[in-house]
């Protein structure tokens, strides 16, 4: 038992050191495990069941758009890496290189892709011809590799998971829409599935990825108030298709250049589901994605007739749910602690006078409230439950995000709201100068997130320099 | 149209160009495209289709019998895969080395891994301190690469596509009995949903893998008569938890070392595929991994109420098989020559006095015939239909193996056997001794495929020094 106990105590509070109680959670909660290299980490089969969840909920989403999955190499040789000028200059710093196979020196290194626009390109050239092979709407789901200096599980890991789509179109307008649709297909995950509210908005200038003509993003706000970018969509014009000579030939018999896209997301989701829903606790997991929705444990199971009824409840909500019974000889506080660190949705109790009288006990993780339920009508009941745990998990997140949303009007009211409210999203406006997006940055720690879809008119005059403004910006600190 | 018609003309025949056939068609039914990159493809939508159908059957069999899925990191310190002495001897010589992060030098190099049990080891002696933590039954869907200096698609790449089972347990009987499941598990795939007849057995010492106690694996023979070895599943015994460290604690407190297992299947299955089924006229596919199942072609679409009627038939079978519908503007000819090379296993071909008869012309891939079926039962004809394909297809390949099955009792048997029929298994008695299985390989061409668990008694003497023999093996020019 002394094994046991310790996987349920001693985790640390939230309110105390929120990164310490973040990688308590992801190792307690069994997510993940730490490796020899560096910021390479073991996705553990309760974290990696939760990046099935999304991937599923997702690909069938892409696929119901018209999307086909492929899969390209892991290698690019750097002469490839280094045909888009942007794109090389923001990758290559961050790359790993191969330079032997076996015992003898490659002729020309190779990193591990960092991201496959190129790949994607190097394809395109060769089966693109005519207006009849467009558009391309290609996705794979693969890890990339980018060798970051200061590493956290999930959030910032030197190899991560993600899904990269990769589309090409005749048309600008076409690749315009692409871009826009993915994104929300992205905010419309997090917010129906994830329960984790999230900002529309498209990336600054100075901030927008490397070789994107423009790049849309979703910001969530973090329950400590820091913001997570956890989805982007990007928008390439032609250039690559010129960097990389394709074309093809339109139905007016002329060479024309095609417009592409690119969007992704990444197991940095499973650190924002932790950081948005997490609690004192444990990990509280949105039902969509849950491993187990319900887990029933049995009470005084040494007791006639508590096993099979376990059993046959589990039987009978496996039909429609993710259902676990735990009937293992630990004993059932021991259980619920364990499973509340797990962040399982919801759990059913059950011992022999609650058989007797028809009902089990049913506690929703996200409150620890406790209800008693007949047996009679459970599987609508559970049903209604989750759905009550994803709306309160929701509203709590929602409620976090609103009340650390300031509206600032000048430098010295962000770093008051900041220091007296702590981290969160700052609305202010902005002239568009990216100097101005500089100094904000530096005097007051919050740089700029994106310029929302939504648009609101704080004030007239840039929060920086007092010149005219152009956009409302949003502002935060950031993982 | 000039275009569109290279795609179904020139085929090499595989009578003529075997090899050239195979590449052929892994080009022209789109399933590869070579990269830049020696070795490393790109798995086209149709042909990565195929392996999503292989995943999810498979993973669904995996999970089914109590496996999870996790993931490793890409990376192994080069000390991690020195760990264990036989291991490293066998893949050191086949790995792509990571050298640099960025503009960095590494401190310790580390391979891009070839396979991960010195992963999974490292995470283990972390893991599991109690007999509570046994077993674990891990699996991961990944790539890999190995250096191979001749590569061929699906075949030999440098980088592929694999599950790798990997499971620990308290005894050695326990992974021996996981060893044998999971080959059982490959075999039956194999041939239940693949329609590939699989020998299956046990490799000789000098053949197992590196750092197994025994591996076993299943071997099938290939439309030219060359052997392909489709799957394995290796017993480890505790060499690697000795090498590792790891233990744990029994029932009755002693230390002890775990016992543990490795299994796994490629995308090398693709290849099987092609060349167990296919044909003159292209990929021929197995049902149950088809990415398209029924295509529905209409003839003289402009035609009222065709396309009206293809598209309901379109809706109506979609709910039982995976169907395609093409409307496009080729010709219905055109058409039949690019879906027989994707190998699509049923072909509905519907015009206006087909649906004025309420019938549609029905045709199957593998034998090209001919069938007139009445719409009021398409669903129930198309399944059997469907079963049928499978059935001939599996009895096609079936006495093929058996056609190209030699049972010998001489060097001279052996040799007379292939360049009279040319190649195939060759069943043989050995001694046991590897100087005779190095010499039958030497002098015949055809090494030892695997010791079949269904021993047939072929002579008493070892077919190469006349000793008393101990087992028959199967022997072969292999993939």
């Amino acid at each position: 038992m002394a094994d046991q106990k310790k996987m349920v105590e001693d985790i640390t509070s939230m309110d105390e050191d929120f990164a310490k109680w973040y990688t308590d959670i992801c190792r307690k909660a069994e997510l993940i495990e730490y490796t020899s290299v560096k910021g390479c980490m073991v996705i553990r089969p309760y974290g990696y069941a939760i990046w099935e969840n999304i991937q599923k909920i997702l690909d069938g989403k892409f696929k119901e758009l018209g999307h086909e999955n492929v899969c390209m190499p892991m290698f690019i040789p750097e002469s490839l890496l280094q045909k888009e000028k942007d794109h090389v200059e923001g990758f290559a710093p961050e790359v790993a290189w191969v330079t032997h196979g076996g015992n003898d020196p490659l002729e020309e290194r190779l990193c591990v892709r960092p991201t496959s626009e190129t790949l994607f390109c190097e394809h395109y050239a060769n089966i693109i011809h005519s207006h009849r092979d467009l558009p391309k709407l290609y996705n794979q789901w693969v890890s990339v590799v980018r060798w970051e200096k200061t590493t956290r599980p999930f959030l910032r890991s030197r190899e991560f998971l993600w899904q990269e789509g990769h589309t090409i179109h005749a048309t600008a307008e076409e690749a315009i829409a692409e871009t826009e649709q993915m994104l929300n297909v992205y905010a419309d995950f997090c917010e129906q599935e994830l329960a984790m509210p999230v900002v529309r908005g498209q990336k600054t200038e100075s901030d927008k990825f490397a070789g994107a003509v423009s790049t849309y993003a979703i910001e969530a706000l973090m329950h400590d108030g820091k913001a997570l970018q956890a989805g982007t969509s990007h928008y390439f014009g032609d250039g690559f298709a010129k960097a990389f000579g394709i074309q093809y030939q339109s139905k007016e018999n002329k060479l024309e250049y095609p417009h592409q896209t690119s969007w992704g997301m990444t197991t940095r989701l499973i650190g924002a589901i932790i950081m948005t829903h997490g609690d004192d606790n444990g990990l509280v997991l949105p039902p969509a994605v849950a491993p187990i929705q319900v887990v029933i444990i049995p009470v005084a199971q040494h007791k006639e007739g508590v096993l099979e009824k376990a059993n046959e409840l589990k039987a009978l909500l496996s039909k429609n749910f993710r259902v676990k019974l735990d009937d293992s000889d630990n004993s059932p506080g021991w259980k619920y602690s364990e499973y509340e660190m797990k962040g399982v949705p919801v759990r059913l109790e059950i011992g022999p006078r609650d058989i007797e009288a028809g009902q089990c006990v049913l506690v929703t993780r996200h409150n620890r409230e406790k209800a008693v339920v007949s047996l009679d009508n459970l599987e609508a009941e559970i049903e209604n439950k989750l759905k009550e745990v994803h709306d309160g998990l929701w509203q709590k997140a929602y409620e976090n995000r609103e009340r650390r949303t300031y509206k600032c009007t000048s430098m010295d009211e962000i770093k008051a709201a900041i220091s007296e409210n702590g981290d969160g999203f700052v609305k202010a406006m902005w002239c568009g100068d990216e100097a101005c997006e500089d100094k904000v940055k530096e005097e007051t720690g919050v740089g700029s997130r994106c310029i929302p879809f939504d648009q609101e008119n704080i004030s007239d005059t840039c929060v920086c320099c007092g010149k005219p403004a152009k956009h409302m910006v949003m502002w935060g600190n950031a993982y």
